[in-house]
């Protein structure tokens, strides 16, 4: 069974979720071939859109994400990715998760502390 | 903060996740005013690609999402719903989640029983 790339010009969504806590830690974008890299080297690749190109998750920061386990959904074109994260933090802005805003009385407020200081893993390239 | 609808022709991904559990239930995408509507409803509605309008969740099936918290990613074109899912499943396949096939050695394999059986419910809509 293929992976559906054809609804979301050539891209699957892929939800990356902690596979010890359930946290879910970011979601990114996967062409055929970042999905079968991710397969190949037990390591989440996504594909940027704004860069156009192939990345590994933590190839700057070193916070790679480690699969542990991959499962598709009825229509196939989103994958949850299950991973060990390494690292203090997935987030490029310093936190656990991309999602450390959460939606209160109608206004987006950061509901966690960071992990780490971006600026010292990324030097400014965020 | 307004979301960023434009990377993705006007659409944000929604990770549904159960508020209990942790599990990820399914993906959907949201415009702007499927995003207003599940905010001022309390139950997650998406805008359909295919069918190219608004749909809630659970509108034929009754198995409609709760919202009991809302997330959004550091680029602000993903939110995570954390929801009470109402019924014996989402997936419209009779699952209780749309994740319900796991990569095992290159293929993929359904990983889990159904929940309900989908005909009773979708009588061959799917």
């Amino acid at each position: 069974m293929d992976l559906d790339y054809q609804k979301s010009d050539g891209l699957v969504t892929a939800v990356i979720q902690d596979h010890a806590s359930g946290r879910v830690l970011m979601v990114g974008y996967m062409n055929e071939e970042a999905f079968r890299t991710t397969t190949e080297t037990g390591f989440a690749t996504f594909y940027s859109r704004s860069r156009k190109k192939l990345w590994q998750k933590g190839e700057s920061s070193g916070h790679r994400l480690a699969v542990k386990e991959i499962a598709v959904d009825c229509d196939r074109d989103a994958v949850l990715v299950k991973v060990e994260a390494i690292g203090p933090g997935v987030c490029h802005e310093g936190y656990e998760s991309c999602f450390f805003r959460r939606l209160d009385d109608g206004e987006w407020k950061v509901s966690e502390e960071r992990t780490y200081d971006p600026t010292t893993i990324y030097r400014g390239q965020a």
